[in-house]
C-alpha cells in the first residue's frame, strides 16, 4: 500500500512534537508536510522548535521547512495541533479545500455535524462526515478527538455504559502538567502544590462525553443521558492524569461483571488490528495502589494508547467506585487523533481514492 | 496563671514534633515531659530526634531526657502522637491513671463513650467525658481528633450543615506527604507520580464526620445522617491537604449564603478566644484557582489552624461543589489535639483544680 | 525620624514583589512609589500583578497605581527590580535625575565607578558614589548588588579572605526555579531533571567577586587577585542557592580558625544593627548534611538574610571544601538591595538633607 | 551457544530488580537462580517483591522462589546487589565455591587482587582474577565495578586520560534519588531540597577512578597519579547523576581535540560487540544546556548504558570544564556488572568451559 502523506499542523507545539514522533515510521502515513503559524514559516524544523521528548527529534524531519498554514500543503490528512482560537478559524478552510482534519483541537468538538470521535467507543459516529461535507459543501472533513481527561474516562466508561446503563457520573482529575503545553505550568506554580483549577476543562469533561457515548441518528447524535460532575486539579506529574471516578448505573452489577466488561472490551480498532490500537484498550490492575502514572502511563502493548482502570470497589453515594489513569499527551492528544485517522482509513474515508489532490487550494 | 504541665507521647516522630513546635512558649501549657517508646527512652531529646520541621529544634527541649511511656510521668496533660496500636494499648492505661489525654491517634475516636472533638464542630461532646469516666472507672479521660482530610472537611461543612442541612457528600482528598510520617513516603513513590491509595483513609473520611456532625443524646453521640463517599490519594505535595468536595443540602442555598454562611462562622473556640483559635475559622477566597496548599496552608492569624475555601460554585449532581484545603500536622494533627486541650481547659476539664497530680500514677 | 519615601521599579514581578513584602512596615522607608513598564502602569497593583509570594499582597499596596518608569516619581530612593536590558537604559536617566537608585540588574555591577555592594563584605566602596556624580554630572547615583548566587559565595568567603587571603575558589551551583523570576523555568523542564546550563550566570560568578573584594584604591576599584571557576545548574528546588565550594589559601589555616573567622565574623550592618542585618551574619553547621534549601534558607533573625555554611573539610585539590547556601531572592536580590540601601542611609548617602526631592524630574 | 546460568542475589532490592529486568532475554544469560537475605527467602519472587520499576515484573521470575544465600545455588555466574556489610562476609564464601561473583557492592573494590572494572576502561585488569585465585585459593573469583558516580565520570576521562594524561579533577555530583536504593530517601527529605550529602560517596569518588585508570603491573594495580576532588549532592531526580567536571591535563589539548577524543572513543566492548555495549559509548552533545537527565539517561542504543557528555568549555581554574551524566541504576549498577560479565565470558572467564559447575558448593 503506498503511504499517504499527511501533514501535522502546529507542529512545533507539545502536541505538535507528539504527532511527528508517533508518525515517525507509520506504515500507512509518511509525514509530507509541517506546518506553524507565521513565525516560524519558513524555518528549518530542528531550528523551529525546541524538542521537549525524551529521544532527538527523528533524523527525517529536522531538515524539513516549515509551511504557511493555509491550503496548498501537498499532503491528504492534516493532523491539527493548534490551539482551539486559530483553529476555530483555519480548519475550515482547510476542510473546504478538500483536506481531512483530524483535530486535537477543542473548537469544533461539540458542532452537531462533526465527529468527536474515540474509535472504541463510537465508530459509527463518522457517519457525519458525509452530513458535514453535504450541509457546508466541503470536499474534506473535520473529525476531533475529545480532551484528555474525557478520552480516558469515557474509555473507561464505555463497556460500563454498554452492559449496565451509566446514569450519574462523578469525576475528579488529578492532570499531568504536559497537558498545558510548553512552557506551560510555571514550575513556580506546581513545585509542592496543587492547582484546583483548569481553565475551561471542567466544561468540557461535563459535555463531551454526552456526544461520545450519544446515539447517532440519522444527521446528529442524541446525546448521552447521563449527568456528569467534573473537578479538575493540576499536579506535579509529568505525563498521566489520574481520575477518582464514581457511578451510578441503570442495571445493578457486581464488582466481577464490572471488571469483566472492563477486561474483555474489544472495540472496532482492536478487531481492525490497527496500527495503534492498544490490545486489550483498557486494563484492570488489582493492586490496591494502582494504576500510578509513573508506573502505568506506557502500559500496553503500544505505549500510552490503553486505558488503565483500578480500585473498582463499591460507592456509598453512588454504586461503584474506581480510579482510571491514562497517557494524556499520546492517547489523550495526538495518539487519540492518530488513531482516528487509522479507523477513517479503514472505513474509507481516507485515501488516495476518496481525495482528490488536484482540488485542494485551488 | 499557673502553666499546665504537658507531656508529649511519641515525642520523636513527625507529628511529635509538630507538638513540641506548637507547645514551644505556649501561654498555659508547660512543656515538662516527653516520651517515646522503648528503644529511644533514656536519650537526650536532641540525640533521639532526627528533626524535620523547618527552624531548628527548640533550646529548652534539647536537653529534655527521654521518658518511658507508662504512669508516672510528671504532667497532668498529656499529648499522644502514637501510632494507632500503641495507642490501643497505653492510653487506657493513662485514662486510667488519671491523666487527660489529647490523642491524635485513631484507636479510639469512634468508641461510643470518647469525644471524637473539633472545638468550632462539636464542643459539646466533651460532656461524654463524665461518661467514660463513669463507665470506665478512670481518674483521667481520652479525648481524641479526628483525621487530617475529616478535620478540614467537617470545619467546611459544619456551617453549611447547620444552615442548610447535608444530605451527601463527594469527597476526592490530593494528600500531602507528611501525613504518612517520617520518613514515610519513599521519594521514589511520589516524584512524578500520585498514588491513588492511602491505607484506611477513606474509610476514617466517610465515618469520622457523621459522629463530629452527629447529635449528643445523653450519654452517647446520634451519628448524623449523612452519606459520604471518599476517595484519597498522595501527592507531591509536603503540606497541605487539598479536597474536591460536592454535597447536597436539605434545603435550599443559593451561592451568596453558602459563602456567607461559611464567612460568617464562629465557633466557641473564637468566642472564648482560645490561644490556637484562627480569627476567622474559614477563610473564602473567591479567586478561580484558589486555595493552593503552597500559597494558602498557613494563612490565618494562627498558622496552619484555619480552613480555606474557595471555587464554591454550581454542581450539575449534588448542589454544590467547592475546595476545601488545609494544613495537615497542625489543625489536621497536633494543632488540632492542642486545641481540643484548650477547649477542655476553658471547660473545666483540665487544670490543677481539676485533675488530682497525686492520684497518678500511684 | 521621618521615614523616607522609596519606589520600586519593576514591582510586579518576582524580585518587584520581594521589594514590596520586604518593604511592608519597614522602620525607616516608606513604599510611595509603584512603577512598571508600559503596560501596567495605570492600573491597580492589584489588578496588574499576579501575586506569587506565600500570604497575601499586603493591603496598604493593593490599590496603589503603577506608575510610569520615568522622572518625576515622588520619593527619594528607588528600588530598581527592572530586566538588565531596560535598566541599562534608565537608571541613568533617573540618577542623573537626583533619585538614589539601588539596583538589583546586572547592568552596571562592573561599571568602574558604580559600586557593587555587599555591606557586610566592601561597605567602603560606597565612596565611589561622589567619583560617579562628579565623573557623570549625576545628582542621583546607581548603587548595585551582586547576583544571587555571588551574593552568599562572596558573604562567606569574606572573612577567609580577610584572615587567610583567597588565591582560588571553585564553585558549582544548584539554584533554585525562583531566581529565574515569574513564569520563569518551565514546570516541564524542571521536575525530574537538571539543568546544567544558566544563561550569564558563570560568567558573572567568576568576575563580580573579584570587585566585591577588591581594594579601593581613589577613583576605582583594584580587583581581588583571585581565579574562579564557576559551573551552575538549575535544580527543583523553590528557593534557596546551595554551592558546593572549594578554595585555596594563601596562608594556613586549621578547620577550627576556618570555622571560628565564619562563625566570628561582624560587618558594619551588624556593628550599626541595620534593620535588615542578619546577626550573626553567617551561620555554620556541625551535621553532615547540612545546610539544606528546605530546612536553612529562612535561618537567623532575619529570614533569608543570612549565608549559612557547613561542612567544612580539607580538600584533596586545594585547601578546603565547603557548602554555602542562602536564599536568591532575598539577601540574594531584593533583601540585599534593601540592606545597601539601609547602609547608605547610615551612612548619610540617602535622606532628606542629602537628595534635594526638589531637583528631581526637573 | 548454551546460555550461561546466572544468579542474582539480592534480588528483591533496586538493584536487584534491574539486574532481573536487564537479563530478561538476555541473549548469553539465563536466569536460573534469585536469591535474598533470611526473611524473603522461601517466598515466590512476585509475592516478596515490591517491584518498583516501570513495566511489570517479567512473567518469568514471578513463581521462582527465592534461595537462601549461600553456596548451592545451582548456576556458574553471580550478580551481587548485595549491602556492602553483607557482600563482605558472604561474597567470598561464595567465591571460593566456585562462583563467578560480579558484585556491585563497595565491600571489595579497592583490594589488591580483585578486579575494579568499566570494561571500556580497564579490560586488562582482569587477569587480576588468577592472582586472586592463586593467592586465595578460590575456584571462583570476584570481580567489581565500580559506584555510579565514578563510572560514568571515569568513562569519560578513559579518552582524556589517554590522549593528553590527567593531573587534577575537580567534580561535584547531583545524584539521583534511585542510588540511594528503595524506599531510600524519604520525600520528605528531598522535595524542594537538596541534600549535600551522601555517606561514603566523595571518599569512594576520589580513590577509585586511581584504581580504574591505573596500570595493571604484574599482581597489583598501580594507582594513576591523578588528584581529585569530590563533592557529593543528592536532588530530586529520579534517575541519572550529573556531574560538573573541571580537569587539568598534562599536555596541552584544544577543545575540538577533547571533543574528537571522547567521540571518537571506542573500548574493547564496543570492538567486541557485546550484547550491553553502547555503540558509541560516550554521546557529546553540542547545545548549551545538555546532557539532562530526564532527556539524556536513556540516550543510545542500549538505553542507560551510554556516557553523555556535554558543555566542554575551557576552565579558569584547571584546563577545562564539562558535564558528564549517566544513568546511576543501569550503566552505575547492574548494568554495569552486567557488562563486566560479558566482557569476562567474552575474555573466557567464564563459561562452561571454565567453571566446573561440580565443583561448586562442595
Amino acid at each position: 500500500m503506498e503511504r499517504i502523506r499527511v501533514g501535522v499542523l502546529g507542529a512545533t507545539g507539545a502536541v505538535g512534537q507528539r504527532f511527528v514522533q508517533l508518525l515517525d515510521g507509520h506504515p500507512w502515513f509518511e509525514l509530507a508536510v509541517l506546518a506553524a503559524s507565521g513565525r516560524s514559516a519558513g524555518k528549518r524544523y530542528a531550528d523551529a522548535c525546541h524538542w521537549i521528548l525524551r529521544g532527538d527529534m527523528p533524523e527525517t524531519v529536522r531538515d524539513m521547512v516549515l509551511e504557511q498554514i493555509a491550503p496548498g500543503l501537498e499532503c491528504d490528512l492534516l493532523f491539527s495541533a493548534l490551539p482551539s482560537d486559530i483553529a476555530r478559524e483555519i480548519e475550515p478552510a482547510l476542510a473546504k479545500a478538500g483536506y481531512a482534519v483530524c483535530s486535537n483541537a477543542s473548537a469544533y468538538r461539540m458542532e452537531p455535524d462533526i465527529p468527536l470521535l474515540i474509535p472504541e467507543v463510537n465508530p459509527d459516529h463518522t457517519a457525519l462526515i458525509d452530513v458535514q461535507r453535504h450541509r457546508r459543501g466541503w470536499s474534506g472533513f473535520i473529525v476531533t478527538n475529545p480532551n484528555c481527561t474525557t478520552t480516558h474516562l469515557v474509555s473507561a466508561l464505555k463497556p460500563i455504559h454498554d452492559a449496565f446503563g451509566l446514569e450519574k457520573v462523578f469525576i475528579v482529575s488529578m492532570q499531568a502538567i504536559s497537558g498545558a503545553g510548553y512552557p506551560g505550568v510555571s514550575s513556580m506554580d506546581i513545585l509542592d502544590n496543587v492547582i484546583p483549577y483548569i481553565e475551561g476543562e471542567e466544561e468540557k469533561v461535563e459535555r463531551e462525553p454526552l456526544k461520545l457515548l450519544g446515539h447517532l441518528a440519522g444527521d446528529h447524535v442524541e446525546m448521552a443521558d447521563i449527568t456528569i460532575s467534573a473537578q479538575c486539579n493540576r499536579v506535579a506529574v509529568r505525563n498521566g492524569h489520574t481520575e477518582s471516578v464514581s457511578v451510578s448505573l441503570r442495571r445493578p452489577a457486581s464488582r466481577e461483571e464490572i471488571v469483566d466488561v472492563l477486561r474483555s472490551f474489544r472495540g472496532v480498532p482492536q478487531e481492525l488490528n490497527l496500527p495503534h490500537a492498544p490490545q486489550p484498550p483498557i486494563l484492570v490492575r488489582e493492586e490496591a495502589n494502582r494504576p500510578q502514572p509513573r508506573l502505568d502511563r506506557l502500559a500496553g502493548n503500544v505505549p500510552g494508547m490503553a486505558t488503565i482502570v483500578g480500585r473498582v470497589r463499591p460507592c456509598p453515594l453512588l454504586d461503584w467506585k474506581f480510579v482510571v489513569m491514562g497517557h494524556n499527551t499520546i492517547r489523550g492528544a495526538a495518539g487519540g487523533a492518530l488513531l482516528n485517522a487509522e479507523l477513517l482509513v479503514a472505513q474509507g474515508f481516507i485515501g488516495s481514492h476518496t481525495l482528490s489532490g488536484e482540488s485542494k487550494g485551488a
